[in-house]
């Protein structure tokens, strides 16, 4: 890039980060409805015409964020968690992404979290991300299956996966509310709590109920 | 109450509860601001002046349903988790009692879980709602630890509930759109899950990441 003075207009992407930025911050202060476009224009310091022209309308301006922030969680995820390492390891290094991600991008979590959910049309979009979560998961647990020459059946992966991606989840709005928590320690905790369960769960122990 | 024949009119609260009964189905189906007070009067069978009349405006109306769902929900639970059996058990049968109600009130479970979050001012009374539900789980855990002669600092108790009631609320999400599903062995899948889990916590097992 050739060098620019510190005057000269600022390129287009940019701009859209600083609106997206200003948008996220909104929406996770105010929701999608009662967050207003001259207020994301006057936080990203632009004039609302120009958030229009460059993103579109509030509902074309809140999904840009969805994709912003899950990309950014995903890929965090999925770089983290890399293929070649032992399933608690894997499980562990997506976990500290995930909670460094939303320690990072509190505001981003919460749009994602707690704004886009029961909002049509943004629900069916965060629907998606999560269950490919749940497949990674699901997967990875496979696999640590596999090598131990074992196999459970796919609805037992499947069941066991939603209630990781749920319980990070709520262990990730649990960190968003405290951001004196660390990041690394609540991903440890919530290995804790997964792995301990999972191992033994993949060891084919199971609780049964008395007297029943 | 005396007897009444087949054509007197409904008394006011079983008309009260129709009218939740559809306002529940159309808040579910297509959530709160696209559900309208037309349609729920029409499958409710009443005039829509009386359904404002008997429940207010469509805000108020919501919040009737989400309190009615909600109380159905912690009540169940609440009275399935007697304090005088030993603590998997009551883990157990307010697991059974939870994905009782999901099983049996689906649309119910899909306003309080889908629809209210992110939705101001709902999400707040659904916030406190399950906090209570934190706690709740969190004293059983403690309950469980005292009975052993150990304790655990507060902060690491409400951890785990919060993983605890995450993945649980996950797993409900995942029986409401599995009908064919069983409630009562989605209770057991998820005791495996959260107990085997906890037991070992609760022993003071730890895990630790290796070459860290």
């Amino acid at each position: 890039m050739s060098s620019t003075p510190a005057f000269r207009r600022l390129p287009r992407a940019v701009r859209e980060q600083q609106m997206l930025d200003a948008a996220v911050r909104a929406f996770s202060r105010r929701g999608f409805h009662a967050a207003s476009m001259d207020e994301i224009a006057e936080d990203a310091g632009i004039s609302k015409p120009m958030v229009y022209a460059y993103l579109g309308t509030k509902e074309e301006l809140f999904v840009a964020c969805l994709h912003r922030e899950g990309t950014r969680m995903v890929e965090a995820i999925a770089a983290a968690a890399a293929p070649d390492l032992p399933a608690d390891e894997r499980l562990w290094r997506g976990l500290r992404a995930f909670f460094g991600f939303v320690g990072a991008h509190r505001d981003g979590w919460i749009v994602l979290y707690r704004q886009a959910r029961g909002e049509q049309p943004f629900a069916g979009e965060l629907a998606t991300m999560r269950s490919r979560l749940v497949e990674v998961v699901a997967g990875m647990l496979d696999d640590a299956l596999r090598a131990q020459g074992r196999e459970v059946r796919e609805t037992d992966l499947e069941v066991i996966a939603y209630a990781l991606v749920g319980a990070t989840e709520s262990l990730g709005d649990w960190l968003a509310d405290h951001p004196e928590a660390d990041p690394a320690k609540t991903a440890t905790r919530m290995m804790n709590i997964a792995w301990l369960g999972a191992d033994q769960l993949l060891r084919g122990e199971t609780w049964r109920p008395t007297g029943e």
